[in-house]
């Protein structure tokens, strides 16, 4: 159970902000789906636009990464933060772009490995390399 | 300053073990430098075979996923626990790997958003929407 | 399901120690409702004894900072620990201490960009300005 | 070290963007000095440009909660992720906004304490309380 | 629910690989009853294969380290990451290997402990002592 | 540097409470020196007493775990942390305590781990089995 209401499409269609947004994230995703995060975020419209706004450019825009690369980005930091809605969320995303079984399968290594080598570092509290330093 | 001693090419030489895999190192990556991570490791060469035997597997064997990919995974899960070190010398490997000024942007961005994203799912607790189980 | 018992009002009526901090936690808060944070605690009678007599002097004594300013703040600690029970918990604290609608969006707006700037911060790793040490 | 340069405000002044996010960041605060973080996100200009438009939005404008205690909310998010920097250039602004030494021991208190809490709700893996549902 | 599938015994019989590791997790633990995390990992094969191989060497080998206090150790990991599959699966195998009520009891007091004082040294920041240097 | 002042002994012998506590931290020890930890508690001197309180009860007085072993749980949780000072203070403290460098070894390998399965069962979202709840 959330922290606050999920939002029924009656409710979005009374409230003028939302329902734009709402409005938004259909046809820019091309899909009359709205998922639960925007329906508790429309609690606070303000937040909702934002939000939605920083999304649709970071994740949605063209840019240097493609879009699969930026969901596997997004599924490892949501990982590592133990954000379980956001796993769900973006492993379907990472799907519908194209991520394949063998893709999953090494994002799922890698993302392993870096928690592994983390507390490995951590543990050991291993001084920076004068190497890495940006020139 | 580490909690256990970073190991010179001196005492490295002088351990058969560990000396076999700062070989392997240098030989798969084409280069005489190794970082501290491993000279630190090295105090625990059991520990220092599997890692680099992991290492080696997950981020430098052809795969699914390409190298660079790969490297901005391990960057989003270390800046997710904060992990300086391995912030700083995978962004390094990362670079060598090839990445643009504009892709490091780009990566910031999505990291900084899903952390952003992921505390915001966080305190509203947001249920996952059934849409999202694997069939 | 907890990894331990949740104890009823009936067990806790047969533990002469667990039943003498319910009873306190029941007048200090002047409600009959005891949450089950603390029916799991029951479980350790002494950790029990001592946690409460801690967030009674921590959330509850007068103090400098107003409660409902202790209470975003430690729903602000439990969301970047993502810890689910304690987000619950204490939002219905928040709640019943006055926060609002709005202060609640902001207390969202601040977590949410305190995680991205976190975040950056770490992917950056910027050196601390000698401006901010304490004179 | 961090992983990018630090600009020095000769390098701002060569770039028109930058500048003026510069410019805007000395007149809001109305000081001359401006830390490291922004020095640091000067390396992606866009991304300096949204963050700074963020933070002068949810830190600075008027709002339901008071500066003050924005900044308190801030600090606590940044100990429970752990980030250096942002607890000493949080821990400085909310000196700057009147913190007392006072408040500082009591947010470090309820800080410790959610801590302490988070982690034995965590290992105790407490179900929710039906009671904590937003009606 | 998972973001993949859970396999069932029947599937686990139709992938020779996956068989494999499934008739050494129950031979090794003596068991026929094998958990969720490999049933999931089991859409992974080499994943799988590899992390059953580690698990069986830290976890199982005969070691400097008893058992049960591996188990301790990460069930104190899981906790601090907020893992609560993990918490439930190692809390549960603790048990098996003899953790009292009173050793759980006293691992939930250090859990609590450790996470206290170490947001209490990340809000102040605490310089490192050169005395803690290994020599 | 810290956010707050390290207390000097000069500093300490003119508050008549911090300097019992440090008393009690010397004559408890055994040992003339004090960590800059309480150096910086100093600065609060009621959170300094209770802090010292609890630390005393739950890593110093016998129970049911050795007091080696409680320091494995502590370096455990402060690695999942990422608190370096932490890390430093018990890495020593269970040197002094006996730990050996197989058992370090050990420690590394089982947090390296712990750290790895965390993030493969976050990333897979793997339900709980029904076998681990408490009967």
């Amino acid at each position: 159970m959330a922290t606050v209401r999920i939002w029924t499409d009656e409710e979005v269609s009374n409230d003028a902000l939302v329902r734009a947004v709402f409005d938004d994230i259909r046809s820019t995703r091309k899909s009359d789906f709205v998922n639960n995060f925007w329906r508790a975020l429309a609690n606070q419209p303000a937040l909702l636009e934002r939000t939605w706004a920083s999304v649709k450019q970071v994740m949605i825009a063209p840019g240097a990464l493609d879009p699969l690369t930026r969901e596997l980005i997004y599924i490892a930091v949501s990982t590592a933060n133990g954000c379980g809605y956001c796993i769900h969320s973006h492993t379907a995303a990472a799907r519908a772009k194209g991520m394949t079984g063998e893709q999953h399968a090494e994002l799922l290594a890698v993302i392993g490995m870096a928690a592994e080598t983390n507390a490995l570092a951590h543990a050991l509290q291993v001084p920076v390399d004068p190497e890495f330093t940006p020139s």
